[in-house]
């Protein structure tokens, strides 16, 4: 424990090694860049397989950089499926990119905490300025810019956001004390978040309402919702929130919230939309039909670490009114007063979310932004719009397939008109031949195929090739 | 939109402008860790002074490299305080070292999302490997490993910690329909993220006790805790949680574990063990007194963020017994379904905390313990608790000052004898001279600095040169 232990005064990497190891991943990671769409998209080891090539117990002297790069080529690349690769059509996309991941370099040798303003200025001014960016990029309303009485702020994601939103909307009907009496509501065809957060929240299953949706377009049935609502209010319950999707995980069905914002103000519910995929489709403004009816919620989110070229974990949560959201989570103890916040002049992200601690996570979102511009990001989503378009016609032109779902931005459901045993051999076929991956969900009580068109550096030609390969291995109708 | 708008093809960066950027920001980086030393500690921006120096909308067209890491020196750099500086001494420390960064940068690069094991199931299994590494080397109760009924997670936080772990007590007594007759205990010394947790969990302010400490140790009175837990049952309120805290933020007061346990056991309420600070010291067999009574613990957490050299955001979160903590946070939609998971042969790591998706966690935590090994650790951190322990002897000989709580491990708690505004003098004056940066804590009602040793690259001589400053800034006694 002791210096003299060992001799050595500091086993901290020096600037100069860091500096030599450094670029040997940079090296690696553009060599990952280079080759990823050559690897077989889906890992295919088994259970325990990665933990059995590595040692049981923690090393107790320090081990070669050279030894622990060498790991990741012969440990890691094996059993991570490759959610870069130009051929990942599974869920929603991660998308990493350049910019982001050096913006995530940057952030991680300065090494900043941004739980207060004054514990890092920059940190938090900056991530105020590009979500205010993110409302003119996306022609969000005004009423979620920092400048005004909302505001937005940088969750780890979707999950957190629903449930900061639940949390405020409870805030503002009397928090815990009136649990008993609330009710939310959402789709059947909501994100499992909802579901979680209102738990978490502390309702009980019988307080959340999934609501019924439209057999064709699988949106929330808005009469069910107002017929719910209404009985609820009737028999002494407090509806006090609604989340409406816009993008659903399994058919991007996307709710009527014009429909559903006056029920929610009718009732004073708040309404959180959860655009968290499909609303980065706004960068684009003919595909702006994404936002009708923001301009009447309370909060809503969008994962630029989905589809906006910025790595884990980023979702731009944004709110109208603050008040209820720091009402809700603000606790301060003395060891974090500082006059900064005491004057009332700078924003404290810790209040805005769950963790205290935070990384400088606007960095990376920033450089995304000026690295693509506005243009770039435009090009890129239009573009995995008009692919997913192209491949829609190619299905409906094929009698061995058809369409399960509408198809309004770059999710592509279809299935093989052979039933679900068809459908499950052609999955487990495609991702099996490491060419691609997709995953599935079921939609009318039936199989269905999810493609989705997102990643950073998709092509025309991989979406095409996919076809193909989805043609080839389908057999006849 | 589309391509023909510009005629370019793609905006993403190519390998090759990765690789050429990635050496600059790598560069950046080491030039950072060469003279963050000298830098002031403390940013001195005024509020809004940051944004002020950055263009009020996003860029239309993309921007060039050169000018967006210009800014990082412009911009960013004055307005962020440097947390990675040897001479940081606040709050407690968020450590990044050389090996995390670059663990950091490898698992940006990759991109993976490990919310189920199929997703990558490197990104699991290496986590739970890692986790009980640590176990080892912190020599915790076998109970924590992933081998036995419980096991470990990454979370980002301690806070996030604590209200996982709230939500498996909730859900052990009868989850959200139980919530109006339950009752959580911590010390008032405990961390606010209790009274976060609590909240969020849809508890009630008389739902959480918050017990009186010694006035000596300021550890948590067990015996008041025993009352309070007595006359909650015989008043028929459900005594579910108990949060003992091992090393307080403000003092580093280690509560009585072991005379806890037994009240948590005999109420039957489970007993979180927050040592998000010091449990790191248990890296030095001689500090293991930090590990006293938590084999008796439901569930702990340690940040190797905050001292054991690994970036933000690493909080390891363990529990005894998996199953209520899987019971509260699981919800499986039919998109997330797959044989791995339903095989019951993998963990699914998005059941063991809030979010879904999540970052590849482990790769910081497993380059660190590696680059280190054990022996690099103790030698640290060891070294740390030496210093302090110097520390506070020249405290202590020093007329002018006193120590304000025992110092058990590496934070020192002091004050100047002439009073509260003598010590906010010296705080400010000290803070604002750019050459070290410690925080307060108010102990006996009276404003105390706190002096935490344990920055990746503080050397011994900082802490003298600390003590040097401080000492010419003090006036007479």
């Amino acid at each position: 424990m002791e210096p003299a232990e060992t001799g050595r005064r500091s086993y901290a990497m020096t600037p100069d090694e860091f500096r030599r190891q450094g670029h040997e991943v940079v090296e690696w990671v553009a060599r990952y860049m280079e080759r990823v769409e050559d690897l077989p998209v889906v890992s295919s080891v088994e259970p325990g397989e990665v933990r059995a090539l590595l040692p049981e117990h923690p090393p107790e002297r320090p081990e070669r950089w050279e030894d622990i790069l060498a790991d990741v080529d012969r440990v890691v690349l094996p059993g991570v499926t490759h959610w870069q690769s130009p051929n990942f059509f599974a869920y929603f996309q991660a998308n990493a990119s350049g910019p982001s991941i050096l913006g995530e370099l940057l952030a991680s040798g300065l090494g900043v905490q941004g739980m207060l303003w004054a514990t890092s200025p920059a940190c938090t001014e900056i991530e105020s300025l590009v979500l205010d960016w993110l409302v003119e990029l996306l022609d969000l309303p005004d009423r979620f810019r920092s400048t005004g009485a909302g505001g937005g702020v940088i969750q780890d994601g979707a999950s957190g956001a629903t449930l900061c939103a639940l949390l405020a909307a409870r805030e503002r009907v009397g928090g815990a004390a009136a649990l008993g009496r609330l009710v939310a509501y959402a789709s059947t065809e909501a994100h499992s978040s909802v579901v979680k957060g209102a738990r978490v929240a502390g309702l009980g299953e019988d307080q959340l309402r999934l609501i019924g949706t439209d057999p064709t377009s699988r949106a929330m049935d808005a009469d069910a919702l107002a017929d719910a609502m209404a009985d609820d209010a009737a028999a002494g319950r407090v509806p006090f929130f609604v989340c409406a999707t816009v993008g659903t995980t399994s058919s991007h069905a996307i709710d009527p919230v014009a429909a559903i914002a006056p029920l929610a103000e009718h009732h004073r519910a708040w309404l959180h939309v959860d655009s968290a995929h499909a609303g980065a489709a706004a960068v684009c403004p003919d595909l702006r039909f994404v936002n009708v009816g923001l301009d009447r919620a309370d909060s809503y989110c969008v994962d630029p670490h989905k589809w906006l070229f910025t790595n884990l974990e980023c979702d731009a949560f944004y709110v109208a009114d603050r008040r209820p959201l720091l009402a809700a989570l603000s606790v301060l103890p003395e060891y974090l007063r500082n006059p900064a916040s005491e004057s009332g002049a700078v924003t404290d992200y810790r209040d805005w979310h769950l963790p205290l601690g935070r990384r400088f996570r606007a960095l990376k979102l920033w450089f995304v932004l000026r690295h693509y511009g506005a243009e770039g990001l435009r090009h890129h989503v239009g573009q995995h719009v008009a692919w997913a378009q192209e491949l829609a016609d190619w299905v409906e032109d094929d009698p061995r397939f058809e369409l399960a779902a509408p198809v309004p931005l770059n999710l592509v459901c279809f299935r093989h008109v052979g039933g679900d045993a068809a459908n499950q051999r052609l999955l487990e076929g495609l991702n099996a031949s490491g060419r691609l991956f997709l995953t599935h969900a079921r939609l009318d009580d039936r199989l269905t195929l999810r493609l989705s068109i997102g990643q950073t550096t998709t092509e025309r030609r991989h979406v095409e090739a996919a076809w193909q390969h989805i043609s080839e291995l389908a057999g006849p109708a």
